[in-house]
């Protein structure tokens, strides 16, 4: 069933008829002229052929839905994916740039209108291709008895086999030679830590070994560092490595900021203002002054054998084969050199976009994302992602060529750079945009990468959560198997692998892993985050490797027909249609009102309730019911304009001039989301401008519900001043509450 | 000729054609449905007639606005203000609530829909009705010589005789008795307590005695306070009160901040939090920590006759008929005593609101605005605005029953409460509605009230100023004297009084003194003030005074028919028809692009390169160069934008579905405008955020145009550490930059 619900509800089959008719009508001009014209020509050639059934629109939405499913070809992206990873393309670089203009290619090829790229100057980070980075255990002479190569070696040397591809090496390490004791931190947060401590061992001067798992490389590097770390050593732990090589290492950033670290909150525009130093972002933490390099566990057990020390907590063994002890220092009085040779730069990234400009609103967006840049070659992470949306695009432009389809509203297509950094391409975009975004986008689509094949995973905020669930509905299952057991639809082993709460798939709310943060967290533009994953939803293995290229998406992700890609295009394509199809935006308000009432501010007052008693407390108290009659407000006044926006709905072709009332319906959809961000940001974090949904200051892997609220809430636990700090929370409950009560205002006509 | 610009150029008679009627036909439903009616009936019934004149669209508008215009009636405005000027009618108090009462049902009995009001919590402040505020001049014993009446005796008690109408006060003074020597402080300006300084006179401890005008009264009790002052006395200096008798006294706010103190950037909504406290406002001088009273020139001779020290500099000297003297204290050890009862009150305020719903664009609004709170009855100060406003409200209603016109856009009528006080029911209003403002307010025409028989005045920004123009010559001159010298029209006049540049009549930066500040520089509405002035723009006679009562708006300002007063609500109306019903909007972007490159880019490099050449200045410098650029890439984006506008407009009568293009093209106009707000506010000032005109933080009364630039500059001067000072200037050249940019990007189609 084609998707044209006013928030969503279930709607009886009483609907598949004029009422529905009459809603299509207004919108899909091109089609009607295009059938009218037809159906008229065939009448008057043949007089007895009788009126098309009233149905048809619905049959029609039917048919370009399955036209545009089908046009998508596993072999063109298996085809893409090959295009894209001929070469390691790590941001800045010229081998990134070459995949750029294959990217712009694909896009003008496939018929893409006003393709072109976005160019910002950002600060980046490389190794010294020449000399690799080491590690190296030193006896008491400084004579070495082990240094590590620093590069993998290829597996698939066809494959893997460019110079300086098996570098290893972490973005944004400080460069420097530090030669002394090591300890294990195990996943180096800062529970382990504090465990530490506890535990009687200083890390203070020392190198932390830390394993990767369990959050962002970047705050474990950070944590080392600011617990007195002179160097961090992060290695790949058997235990949460499947499929990795002995010599296998995992590349990433550690940078703890979204966007140009050096030009917050706008755009790096080339020559533009840079209002930060880097003394200044290192002072401030968002770049480490230690050197930290990624080892595999081979290197590892070199040092893990030698550890002194008391044997670890249990929990914290890993799969290495020795006993994992704390340290400090290893045994004979052997000492660790690590040896970090890297350099901030300066350079250019290129973001590549094109459109399908809507018939009837060409200034409402519908965006599909995806970032290019890569650690080594990327063939999961992100080109599996490239490689599905230019196939989507192609076959989208060819559908508009062979149905009478034009999407009504505009899809854009776009290819971030430089995400692997920390979401460069996409964040200086939505620096750029915000205005724009803020008033046109309807939703942003992003699909990073193809991470396994065990199910769709969707995360999504409360609103979408109904059309990410109906869309999946409509997608052919690709795993047959799933197929026998009567699952015919993506929705189907979704549902079983994932289920959640309201009898609907777990959605989570989207965190900071990819291109969709900006979106979300600083312009609030709804957005959907997916792929297929694995049975646990945890990364997918030989994540940032050497070794991810094409052969792994062939011959052990997905079967050579890459039916599994495939299926994620078709998502993908079909989501993207019914947001720039639907006459009345399939965005529900309700449901935010419906979990803000009956979820958050539960959460809120236990956690209220779960603190000691103290009249401090009464003023956050009483803004937690003031907030819950807003949402009760809210709730009231969602569901009646749900009423109101079918009125409109229907009305549409009694009057053309309510074109105009349509479209002010979507607005009030769309600037119902914008109720809820702040455009001050949360306290001390300029950039979290989403006062629900933001990322956590602690793991920046993971989205967080009113974080600035629950920040307070432990600054007040910590607080000697509880007065001031009962009143901060106050405070960021209250602006939740201004918030409920814009999203009431921005569904009402007047004021 | 009815205002149809896009981008407000000349335009030609062959414009008034076929054209021209294609673009009205399509917004002009109820009309051009009602006249096809008529025309067809006449057709039927007589075949001979011919159709209408291609011309009727333009004429049909002339005779709406002719029809508007005549409804406007000086009885009707002239009873509305003996309506409203019945009692004193302070913010907060009964009878100001029994004021919005009257305006409620004049709203009502006009036909404005929705009528209500909107309630704030806010702080205000009242003195001891019972125990009026006192100087007194006492001898060596103590004993008093001189006690002020602190209440001002009635010149028509009819009209001026209410209980307590003469008390003497200050808003937001704190209370207290200050016993101690007076110094004359000239006009309390940072130049004159620096003047003070030089000659010797230091302030601490001192009773500063200051004049009115120059500047904003609670700038000089705050400059005051800093230098020291205990207490301050503020008084009309017969050289700047025209009509003043010898007891008149100013009232008036010495409040520092637009809006709630107590709940900045956010609504004061009943019950919500105030993050805020009375010692936090306090501390950071938005009120004064010092009592303050005004006093009237008789009483202030007592003070001057008996001052002690040297004559004051000769432009210091006023026009009390005593040698001034700079003070400190009184001849023969006299001493000075304020005593001043006062006390802070967080009582409720209400807007009245009340519409035209729009009948082809419910959900744009241009709102048309005044206040309604008065010092004492307040019969020009505001009253005379809001007589007029309820009159307009009355006639644009009377001529959608006569005639067959509606506006195309929402038109609604706001009477906002506790202005006086410091803007704080628009101000309120604007934190709570920013967001639907931000995306549906089309402009804010704001008329406090009638200040003055000699011109209009007009204080707007650059793209408003056109439209302003074209209205005024639509407008039939009320002076009899000026229509015999040929200036037939209320633009004529102006045109004369105040000529400006580019041939058009000077208009000023609209600047903090009222309602209309929130909605420039908060939310970034293009705000057009404008009022009836005399000769030189200056304060008008008796401000703020117990004598501004009705007998002076029928005796004084107008003649008894309210002639005058019922030209400006002419120009109310047609100014609002004009922005309702215009198919694309009068707002005219290229005028911004124009005043940024050739004016504000101009002033900015002069202003640095009249500093000493410094190498830490050639950031802010190259910055200067792009926004230069930038302004250029923008006027060219402007231009072509304009003819995009104008064809979308000429197609409208083809294709209906248009009707939505139509509404983008004036969604780009309204948000180019939007693009100059800074969602985090000024440095320090996180309420003034348009980055072009913000109120000066030094004098609160006036515009300025980057203001956050212009104070980095001046900090940059007095700066010691001249490299982080240089970078600032050029950090917040940047952030123009950016909303150049911006602009630039809304007007086009794609990212």
């Amino acid at each position: 069933m084609p998707y044209v619900g006013v928030g969503m509800q279930q709607r009886g089959s009483s609907l598949r008829s004029q009422r529905m008719m009459r809603a299509y009508t207004a919108l899909l001009v091109g089609v009607l002229v295009s059938l009218f014209i037809v159906g008229l020509g065939k009448m008057q050639a043949d007089k007895g052929v009788p009126l098309p059934r009233q149905e048809s629109i619905e049959e029609i939405q039917d048919q370009i839905g399955r036209a545009l499913q089908e046009a998508i070809q596993g072999e063109n992206i298996k085809a893409n994916l090959r295009a894209l990873t001929k070469e390691p393309h790590q941001a800045g670089t010229k081998a990134n740039e070459r995949v750029a203009k294959t990217i712009e290619k694909m896009y003008k090829d496939a018929g893409l209108q006003k393709v072109h790229t976005l160019t910002y100057d950002v600060l980046l980070s490389y190794p010294d291709w020449d000399r690799p980075n080491t590690v190296s255990i030193v006896n008491r002479n400084g004579r070495a008895v082990f240094t590590s190569k620093g590069v993998s070696q290829p597996i698939l040397p066809d494959e893997q086999g460019a110079p300086h591809a098996g570098h290893q090496w972490l973005a944004y390490s400080a460069p420097g030679r530090v030669d002394g004791d090591v300890v294990y931190a195990h996943s180096g947060t800062p529970n382990d830590f504090e465990r530490l401590k506890k535990l009687g061992i200083d890390v203070t001067g020392k190198i932390a070994m830390m394993r990767y798992g369990e959050g962002f490389r970047g705050d474990k590097v950070a944590e080392a560092q600011a617990h007195g770390a002179r160097a961090a050593i992060l290695f790949s732990d058997p235990a949460e490595s499947v499929w990795m090589p002995p010599e296998g290492v995992q590349r990433g950033s550690i940078m703890k900021l979204n966007g140009d670290p050096l030009s917050p909150l706008y755009p790096a525009k080339p020559g533009a203002y840079k209002s930060r130093t880097i003394d200044e972002i290192k002072a401030d933490r968002i770049i480490p002054s230690i050197p930290a390099l990624p080892i595999s566990y081979e290197t590892a057990y070199q040092i893990l054998s030698r550890l002194n020390g008391r044997p670890v907590p249990g929990e914290w063994q890993g799969n290495v084969n020795v006993t994992y002890r704390l340290g400090p220092g290893l045994r004979d009085g052997f000492k660790t050199v690590v040896d970090v040779k890297s350099s901030l730069e300066t350079r250019h990234i290129h973001n590549v976009v094109g459109y399908i400009p809507g018939q009837d609103e060409e200034d409402r967006y519908v965006i599909l994302g995806n970032h290019f840049d890569a650690w080594v070659y990327g063939s999961i992470d992100p080109n599996s992602g490239t490689a599905i949306l230019a196939e989507v695009a192609r076959a989208m432009v060819e559908t508009t060529k062979n149905t009478t389809w034009k999407p009504a509203r505009s899809i854009m297509f776009a290819a971030w750079d430089a995400e692997e950094y920390g979401l460069l391409g996409s964040t200086e975009f939505v620096e750029e945009f915000v205005q724009q975004l803020g008033g046109r986008a309807v939703a942003y689509l992003n699909m990073d990468c193809f991470a396994g094949n065990y199910s769709l995973n969707v995360n999504t905020i409360p609103s979408m959560r109904d059309v990410a669930i109906d869309v999946a509905k409509r997608i052919p299952n690709h795993i047959e198997d799933q197929v026998h057991l009567g699952r015919k639809t993506l929705y189907d082993t979704w549902a079983r692998a994932f289920p959640g709460k309201d009898d609907q798939p777990d959605m989570q709310i989207p965190g900071g892993g990819s291109d969709h943060a900006g979106f979300l967290t600083f312009a609030g533009v709804p957005v959907i985050d997916f792929n297929m994953v694995n049975a646990t939803r945890n990364s997918y293995p030989l994540y940032h490797t050497l070794f991810e290229t094409p052969f792994l998406n062939e011959h052990l992700y997905d079967k050579p027909d890459f039916a599994m890609h495939r299926t994620i295009g078709r998502y993908w394509a079909e989501l993207a249609r019914t947001l720039a199809d639907s006459p009345v935006l399939p965005i529900n308000v309700t449901r935010i009102a419906q979990e803000m009432g009956s979820n958050y501010v539960v959460q809120l007052k236990k956690a209220l309730n779960s603190l000691p008693a103290n009249p401090n407390l009464l003023e956050a108290k009483q803004q937690v019911d003031f907030l819950e009659k807003a949402a009760g407000k809210f709730l009231v006044r969602a569901q009646s304009f749900v009423e109101h926006a079918r009125h409109v709905r229907d009305a549409l072709p009694e009057n053309p001039y309510d074109q105009r009332k349509l479209r002010g319906v979507n607005e009030r959809i769309m600037m119902t989301e914008r109720c809820f961000v702040n455009p001050r940001g949360a306290p001390g974090a300029p950039q979290n401008r989403h006062v629900l949904y933001s990322i956590s200051e602690k793991d920046s892997y993971t989205g967080k519900v009113m974080a600035a609220v629950y920040d307070a809430i432990d600054d007040y636990v910590d607080a000697t001043d509880k007065k001031k700090a009962g009143r901060k929370v106050a405070e960021q409950i209250s602006i939740i509450y201004h918030s409920v009560h814009c999203a009431t205002n921005t569904l009402k006509h007047f004021f």
